[in-house]
């Protein structure tokens, strides 16, 4: 079994279903590049999920898929009865820039390809699963998971710009079904027209989501729930190498966290955010999945324990 | 005797310095526009001292300057011995405008007046100041005051970006005195090159300054001290009606308060930029200077405790 990070006086953790894209990413930094590594909303979510309890990852990938990426999922316990093996393509893949010190990011080359006919059907034991974490997929898709879903699951949901300016209803009906919202800035910015992340944030409750976690990147993240508002910075890496991916580590940390502690209330929800900014920083210090696949346990505790030390007035 | 916050078990707190500019400034927001509004750095800096202990204000006003303005600040308790009133010319005079939700702001006009010829001249009774807020003001004109300084101040110091540009070299002998840095994130990238706040906090004390408290807007403030990293998120306000002076709210705020308390160690300037944040958020809910100086003990103190909830992991 992979290391896991053990909650004290808790009972085995409940596993979490992880679904989303799995991808090869070609990646241009100020200051390096990465070709065809593994990627993918997907692919984040779980390894940063593994942490804390078995992640059950949903998605489809292409006769490029290398074995050697399909092991390093499987190395840290990700069940993968559920990734689809396409032979009819490509596995998704995607071309990006980071500008500017990261501060923007272009879209070079987009190629579907075996996602473009995907459809995420579960298997019959990934139905009941307690947890979820339903990463960026085209909004019915997530709403095809949601509706196969069995009892009441605790849901994590995430989306990216492209679906608010061309699926906007379907992608609300998504968010107002999940019990937390994890969303970007700009993201949130752009459903509500409020620039300030809490203003963005409560009026996305106003539209009827629930819990709405906004992202700021390297300004940390805002929850806000029922009982409150809480605020948490990012974690200071020593060097920023790619920020992709981090803020699908941050959400599979943060889902693999309350599935390993068995509660999702507002305490649980803070205490999960903090694991998963201390996850999503591993992610931000390499390319691809390598340092967050590799980091070890007492490195997450060591990050957890050091927010603590850095907010606490 | 003004309303003051008192720290329990703490002798009377020790005076204040606080130099900078008094201005009128005319503002246009997104949503509201103010003529001729009280405003400068050592006005804010010094109301929010005010709620600490007894700032000395150190600055000029031309013949323009209003009675009614004036009383403001007296029945705040500041003592006005300093503050020149030069019936020579006109008081500085700012005109801006906030664009795009607060996101830009852009100098419409700039009338230095009485400020050309001002040269920041201490009295006897202020030299020995035990804790100082040197507000924004020429470099030169912030050395000189520096100079005249006996014993071991705590200072406090700020800029803004012009000084970057036309007398960096001045303004970096400034800093390098102060034992906090009050700056900027785009000021302390335009000196440092780095974009981020914590990276371009580390790179600033790489050129010699000690504390540096690197401003965030909306999105807090950073301190980096030899002891360690604190981050603190902006208070969320309901509404936000002008950002002017903000920062030196901030700053007055921190100085007060640790002349309240009588001790500058890591511990306490976290606790003086809660209660920084906590006045920073009053100033900016208003135009000027009405709503930090009316708002009183009560409300500071219950912003306080919400820093304290909302950052609670």
């Amino acid at each position: 079994m992979p290391a896991r990070i053990r909650l004290p006086r808790r009972p085995a953790p409940a596993p979490v279903l992880v679904v989303g894209s799995v991808a090869y990413d070609s990646i241009e930094t100020p200051h390096a590049k990465g070709e065809r590594i593994l990627g993918g909303s997907a692919s984040y979510g779980a390894l940063a999920a593994s942490y804390f309890t078995e992640p059950r990852l949903v998605g489809v990938v292409g006769h490029d898929f290398r074995a050697a990426d399909r092991r390093k999922l499987e190395r840290r316990g990700i069940d993968l009865s559920a990734l689809r093996a396409d032979e009819g393509g490509r596995t998704f893949f995607w071309r990006g820039r980071y500008h500017e010190n990261f501060n923007r990011r272009e879209t070079l080359e987009l190629e579907l390809n075996v996602f473009e006919r995907f459809r995420p059907d579960l298997p019959e034991a990934h139905r009941a699963s307690p947890f979820a974490f339903i990463g960026n997929i085209r909004p019915d898709l997530q709403l095809h998971v949601l509706d196969q879903m069995r009892g009441k699951p605790f849901v994590v949901a995430d989306t990216i710009d492209i679906w608010i300016e061309t699926m906007r209803d379907t992608l609300l009906q998504v968010l107002r079904r999940a019990d937390v919202t994890v969303i970007n800035d700009s993201e949130a910015s752009k459903i509500t027209g409020e620039t300030n992340a809490v203003a963005a944030g409560r009026a996305l409750r106003a539209l009827g989501l629930r819990t709405v976690i906004v992202k700021k990147g390297e300004h940390g993240a805002v929850l806000l729930h029922d009982d409150g508002l809480f605020t948490l910075p990012a974690f200071p890496v020593e060097r920023l190498h790619d920020p992709t991916g981090a803020g699908d580590s941050f959400a599979g940390a943060l889902i693999g966290y309350l599935a390993a502690r068995g509660e999702t209330g507002f305490a649980a929800l803070r205490e999960g955010m903090a694991f998963g900014t201390a996850v999503a920083s591993l992610t931000v210090e390499d390319f691809s999945c390598d340092r967050l696949a590799s980091a070890g346990c007492a490195e997450i505790r060591r990050r957890r324990r050091e927010l603590s030390k850095i907010t606490r007035i």
